[in-house]
């Protein structure tokens, strides 16, 4: 007894030890265990689940069907279960055979099947026990009664009689069915009552088992085959068609005409033109709304499931993303039955997964749910089915006028494509790959009322290749659409009114244009000058009606209430997209025409500042000046010409600043989120929350209206405040011109230009600095005259219309200047100093302009007059300059011209459709802002670069001084 | 006859016009029908399925349980069915029962039940066919018998006796539980076999068959009370833990000492630490790796799947979406299981769409899988559960020390929250709300190799209020972690090393500018200064330090093949932060300093042109020059101080364009997509990918390198091509003081400055047109002199050491235009008019600095020297002006450092910390690009504004002509 204890003592002590042995090396453990499945066990093994392994069983033993556990081997009885394991005895030979329960052994009747058990013939019931439930020495195969009062079959457990079903007894008033009734798809038919050649894939015996859900299988079975029938051949649809026709009789369900009671409603009619009356007759009796006390976004579509068997399931809420594959988030799903909301997702299904998800097709039944209150109501959503045939044709496909309605969809059939059993695995499974929901607006609502919706699915064929890595695009849409003719109308009538009168403009600047050359021909330059004159007109009238459509439409879809307009459809975009082109290139080329325009205008800087020593001012051009001992310092000029140079490419806006504001109200504010196609105008919108595709017209009417907003809110803020509190480049340049005593002429065409008038009221500005501040301090105490060309007036700046021979004049001094920089370089070396010459050439020129300004050529004077309110208009000089130039008072320094700064507004527009059309085409705004300002750059540089050098040329200031 | 045919086509033609009016009303037909459900139906009518309406059933019929059909009323049986329709007929009275089946009448031996058949009293079957099927006269009520070897029980029918459970057959050797034995759960269990006090949410009986799987299920229950329990009651896990000891005996599974036969693994040991070892001793015998022949990302997670009743159900896929509760596509949830993307997911669930989804709880028991080819090996990963509780302590929120790791999850347990009966509706459902898997790499490893995942999971109970709307946030998150104090240590070995050099160079910076203000005196405002200086240099320590560790991340991190190292957390990141916070602080306050510094330098510009007359050049100031008939003209002088206004805030790169330049790098080019947290470094991402969070670190690190690199990019541009090809400002600069006869002194310190030699190697530069250009032309062909300070050399610029003396002549003739702006504006009225007095000055200052640059005062001579290279190289000047103020040779125009230009680096280098700063504060690169471009105009504009006033005060050059 004490050995024993000790012994028990030792062996748990060595228990112990080998479990602290084993936590201490625990470090060496590193719970890896072998892979083992199912199928992994050979003969005589079970897979364990607690172990996760292959274990043998126990003697006369053998694994179970599902591998997962041990029975009996044949010819065995259980003899011994806890549930963890069982043992297992031999039957004797005298009861050879092992129960049903598996835990008694039997004699047999007849022979002993492969499990061990007792065989019966075939309609007869297997007995093992009494009624009181004590076995029997033998089994006893029983047959079962088949005719009446029995109509008794063998159940499926084949161990007690039942009643067999009702088409036997009805037809053949037996369980067998005697010729000549049919026997097929496990009922009994009278004879004469099926077509012959009925075909379908589906086996429908294992599908249909009552006649109550029987026209519901049959009509599932024709939605299957996708609606698809002809009047020759009897497949699923045809069989229902036949019926449907032969219960004309029997009147309709709910009044609706295509509804036959006892059937499903599958079919619209098929008259031709039906599916157009269908949808565009009746508005929905709701009222859609995007905001206020009324607010009404939702679509309630409903619909009846009924699964592949004919059986109804329940009512469901397809909200609830009942037709979307695509997994995502309930709240993203809910987007798409938001009235509205453009919606729009795609993805690439595992076909694995769709096989594992759906086991069997679902069909639904989709109707809107109009219930309001205690008014519960229905109405029925047509659906087209792109993959219908119609004897043969996809009418579906083709226009609405021959489109054939149906009822009923389902999302995925895996059933189908299965061959011979139901469960075998399926050859190819069909996808309702392309589901779209449309709804269209009634023409001309106020209220928000839209047409019933239509469901549009397009079904897909997937033959299973390779289940691992097979996938297949699904999408789901709901699309809003609204008739854009009358729309499209408008467009076209403001195109053609403001395309006219755009013609007229072009008409009147070429005219305008033909006088200040001074040319009275109509020749193939003047066709030209017309044309770019237009491009630039049609170019604003393009712009115009595009960013008015842009703006309707964002205004309206975006702030209406009830609903009364929908975005266009990208389709219908086409249009808007071309006009936007056309804006966009037309401008193009006004722009670059001015920018050449100004690279070539002509400019002279007159010095009026006279040598101090009393050396007399001669008139006539001569060398004597330069023995001057004092000459007049050439500074000014540079100085006033240095200044110009600056001014050349100022804007009234800062185009850099432009970009970035743009960027940050698109991109940083979310104002790009306003470009979606959803009727919401907030400008934040939660990262979970479904985002829409952008509307390309929103897009532009944002871009462009954001641009011209700003930019008119920076010319704003320049002309009224900066200009007048910190800094006006312009007017400064006036000053600055007038301090230094340098006019200045720009003659922009042969015969008008613009003159700032410079003299100096002071008589000298070449002198020190004591006697500048005592003339700057004179001035501003009004001490001394006025600055203006006319005495007592303060008029610096004119337009001039010179006289054909004052031009003359001119050009004949500027022309060894203009040779300089002339293709016939090549002669200079023959003639004298180029520089002297030009040199020479300038001091004329200087001489002769102050002599012309000071009036003392009698046959090149000039008079000073103000311009017509008309003239200012038309922009057009009516008086010509026949015998004398005129020169018009211009207080608004329309000499700017020239410049940059008075074209600010082809500039802006010009910027304003090149950052829309970077846009259209890649979708960023980031892109879109980043090419602008380097379009801006480079094209800055280029009138800054060849300007300088126009300005270098012709004033013969070196462009050294120009910095 | 022939009547009776003409009323039938009557009736025919009515028909069919009344369908042809049908037709054609079609358009006042709205195919609206009411909408009704199975709820709607009143007594005597059942729902339709074919019509969607409730229809009256007939004659002796009521609907049936599900309401989708009729049945015969109690006491009636089926007389004929077709299946659409039946007819009913009442029993007589003889035979006053229906049979099951419904179609026979039968007497009973006892009572009737509700709905018509017999009743049989409990432990009896009902009998009422004979075993051929025949329908018997009377039926018959059989006793089962319990005991053995019948061993019976009525089966669930209740018309026929089968074998009773084993474990009634095993207790009580009888299918009746007699005492002591123990009726539990639907088990008969011998006495003293169950703890006293079981207690569970869940009804055992329901879901414990059989033994096989009963320690499953147990085990199951414990992982739905979340792996808690406590030594005092004994609740599932405690019962398990009961039996788990129990079995020590009975020896381990799989080698796993955790893993007891028969049972399921739910524990790891409860030693302290264990977790820490379990985790992190040895690594996954995998070797990760990004890119090359070997990639391998692929983190393969298998789990076992048990439902609730503990069967195993299959191997699954984790990557499957197992886990994933949100529902997303396939390919993004894949990406959680690709090695180095951080993963986070996270999203509100509808509560009724877990309960549709998750009638039963599913258990995992998730591995890593390790097969390669032939040899399969699993690895078990632990798994932490937040809510689990050991003695009523939280172990597993406290220390890793304490972590009691456990094993087998589920994810959603919509089952132990019903009470009484499963099929009650829940009170509350069990949801894993938080699970995270965590990887962490090993320490120093080269070959991709990490410790065993952890899977933490933290469960939240939903108590269930409004079913409609509410829902559970729900995350599932894949994080990467590596230890970071290798890299934490050599953060600060570097901070501290280069902070000491810092202090070093900032001291000699003090030290060079108390020379240059030649104070000896250490004050306070040395110490600040110290300060200032410190603040440049610690600033760029920091951000050298933070560049240098992004860069690191990014580059090893990002092109790395074999994964040795992971990104920081976002906690570890915090640090990182802080550095750039600093950083830009003190960046900050080292450009504030400098810009301040700037805006108060001394400046004035020599006029070397004397007048032409022979009037004499007289030094002492005098009051003669005013009549000299050809004063010596200023435009010059203004020419100059507009150009050196103009080129003060031009910079080595163009800010704008550098801005936008990011932008489009970071935005349009897809930039931006390297800093997302996965080992990717391809810029474009499909996208319908799965897009991660982003790094803060690497944000900074891909903001600032490609800030620097394309700063750098233009500097070297603008240096080496636009400066020497197309413009540099700053030689012009130089130039047109040489051209213009003005040389310029600018003092930047009390002692120290700048000198731009420009006295006119033509001895006038005041002349007209002709003299200028023949002098240019002169100069290019090297016909007259150098432009140099120094006969015959050509270097106009010199840093500038002043002697004291020099000085303080220097201020004694500035007093009077200092007092122009001083505080005695309202003595200025006594004095002489201060215009004239400063006028006066200037003069008196241009003879003054011409005499001494002439070397006409020999107490305020100077020498010219080059510097030495360790001058150069410090930054300071070694020798002390004394008696000779020196004047160092400066070919690199360093004049520069007064300007903008001069200070690129550090202006570089605050724009660069400005815009990462905003970007780590707003995670928008746009809004830091817009902001960083806002902030560079207004320090230009402050700059440009207040140097020009500066400008303008120091040279009297009237601010109208600093244009």
């Amino acid at each position: 007894m004490a050995t024993e204890t000790l012994n028990t003592d030792i062996r748990r002590l060595t228990v112990m030890i080998f479990i602290l042995i084993k936590c201490n090396s625990l470090s060496c453990q590193q719970f890896i265990i072998s892979f083992q499945t199912v199928s992994d066990c050979v003969v005589g093994h079970f897979y364990d689940v607690s172990s996760l392994s292959c274990v043998q069983c126990g003697e006369d033993q053998r694994a179970s069907a599902t591998g997962l556990a041990c029975v009996c081997l044949p010819g065995h009885r259980v003899h011994k279960s806890n549930g963890a394991s069982l043992t297992c005895q031999r039957c004797p030979p005298e009861k050879p055979a092992v129960t049903e329960d598996g835990f008694g052994c039997i004699r047999c009747p007849g022979g002993l099947s492969e499990e061990g058990t007792c065989l019966c013939p075939q309609g007869t019931v297997r007995v093992e026990r009494d009624l009181q439930g004590n076995p029997l020495d033998e089994a006893r195969c029983e047959a079962c009664n088949g005719d009446g009062p029995a109509f008794s079959v063998p159940n499926n457990n084949g161990d007690s009689c039942e009643r067999c079903q009702a088409s036997f007894v009805n037809t053949s008033n037996s369980c067998v069915c005697t010729p000549p009734n049919v026997l097929a798809g496990g009922l009994c038919l009278p004879p004469n009552n099926l077509p012959s050649n009925v075909n379908s894939n589906v086996n429908f015996a294992e599908l249909v088992f009552t006649n109550l859900t029987a026209c519901q299988a049959l009509g599932n079975m024709c939605v299957m085959n996708m609606h698809s029938f002809s009047s020759v051949t009897n497949d699923a649809c045809g069989l229902f068609n036949l019926i449907f026709r032969s219960m004309a009789a029997l009147g309709t369900t709910q009044d609706i005409s295509y509804w036959r009671t006892n059937l499903p409603w599958l079919y619209y009619g098929d008259q031709p033109g039906l599916a157009g009356r269908v949808l565009q007759t009746d508005p929905l009796p709701i009222e859609f709304s995007f905001k206020g006390s009324k607010k009404n976004t939702d679509i309630k579509l409903i619909s009846a499931v009924y699964d592949v068997r004919g059986e109804f399931l329940r009512w469901e809420n397809v909200s609830g993303g009942s037709l979307q594959l695509c997994p995502d988030t309930a709240l993203r799903q809910r987007a798409a039955y938001t009235f509205g909301t453009a919606y729009q997702e795609s993805c690439d299904m595992s076909v694995s997964e769709l096989l594992r998800t759906y086991p069997e097709p679902l069909f639904y039944d989709v109707f809107v749910d109009l219930s309001q209150g205690e008014a519960r109501k229905l109405l029925a959503v047509p659906s087209l089915v792109l993959n219908q045939q119609y004897n043969g044709r996809y009418v579906n496909q083709e226009n609405v006028k021959n489109w054939y309605l149906s009822r009923r969809v389902f999302v995925v059939d895996t059933l189908s494509g299965r061959e011979k059993s139901l469960s075998s695995k399926p050859k190819a499974i069909r996808v309702a790959a392309d589901i779209k929901l449309r709804f269209q607006l009634v023409p001309g609502t106020q209220k928000g009322q839209a047409f019933p919706p239509l469901l549009s699915v397009s079904y897909k064929d997937v033959f299973l290749t390779d289940l691992a890595t097979q996938t297949v695009r699904v999408s789901f849409a709901v699309e809003y659409e609204m008739d854009q003719n009358e729309a499209r109308k408008r467009t076209d009538i403001a195109l053609g009114v403001m395309g006219g009168m755009a013609v007229l403009y072009s008409l009147l600047k070429t005219v305008s244009w033909k006088r200040r050359i001074s040319s009275p021909l109509v020749d193939m330059e003047t066709l030209l000058k017309f044309l770019l004159f237009y491009a630039g007109d049609l170019a604003n009238v393009f712009f115009c009606i595009t960013v008015g459509t842009g703006l309707y439409w964002l205004i309206f879809s975006k702030a209406q209430q009830f609903v009364s307009v929908l975005l266009p459809l990208p389709a219908q975009e086409e249009r808007m997209v071309t006009y936007i082109g056309c804006a966009f290139a037309l401008k193009a080329i006004q722009f670059l025409h001015k920018l050449i325009l100004q690279l070539s205008v002509d400019i002279f800087l007159i010095d009026w500042e006279r040598p101090r020593s009393k050396a007399g001012r001669t008139v006539n051009a001569s060398g004597e000046a330069k023995r001057d001992p004092s000459p007049v310092s050439i500074w000014r000029t540079y100085f006033v010409a240095n200044e110009w140079n600056e001014i050349q490419t100022i804007r009234k806006i800062s185009p850099t600043f432009q970009v970035i504001a743009v960027l940050f109200f698109l991109e940083v504010l979310g104002f790009s989120n306003l470009a979606l196609r959803d009727p919401w105008s907030t400008l934040e919108r939660p990262p979970q929350a479904y985002k829409p595709p952008y509307s390309l017209t929103l897009r532009y009417a944002l871009a462009s209206t954001l641009w011209l907003c700003i930019g008119l809110l920076q010319v704003v803020f320049f002309t009224v405040f900066h200009e007048r509190f910190v800094e006006d480049k312009i007017r400064q340049f006036v000053d600055l011109c007038s301090i230094s005593n340098v006019s200045m002429l720009v003659l922009s065409h042969q015969c008008f230009g613009y003159y700032i008038h410079g003299r100096s009221v002071h008589g000298h500005a070449d002198t020190n600095m004591e006697e500048m501040n005592t003339n700057l301090k004179r001035e501003a105490e009004s001490l001394c005259g006025q600055r203006g060309l006319l005495p007592n007036t303060d008029t610096q700046t004119f337009q001039v219309s010179i006289s054909t021979r004052l031009r003359q004049q001119y050009d004949r001094i500027r022309e060894p200047l203009g040779r300089r920089n002339g293709p016939s370089r090549l002669v200079d070396a023959s003639s004298a100093n180029p520089f002297e010459q030009s040199t020479r050439a300038y001091n004329t020129m200087n001489r002769f302009l102050g002599s012309v300004i000071d009036h003392a050529h009698r046959d090149m004077d000039y008079i000073v007059k103000d311009k017509l309110f008309l003239e200012r208009v038309i922009g057009m000089e009516l008086l010509e300059p026949n015998e004398k130039s005129i020169f018009y008072n211009d207080e608004s320094h329309s000499f700017s011209d020239v410049l940059f700064y008075g074209n600010e507004a082809t500039l802006l527009i010009f910027d304003t459709l090149f950052f829309c059309v970077v846009d259209l085409g890649s979708q960023s705004f980031v892109l879109a802002a980043v090419l602008t300002y380097v379009q801006q750059m480079i094209f800055r540089w280029i009138r800054g670069v060849l300007g300088r050098r126009n300005l270098a040329n012709k004033t013969l200031v070196d462009e050294r001084f120009l910095i």
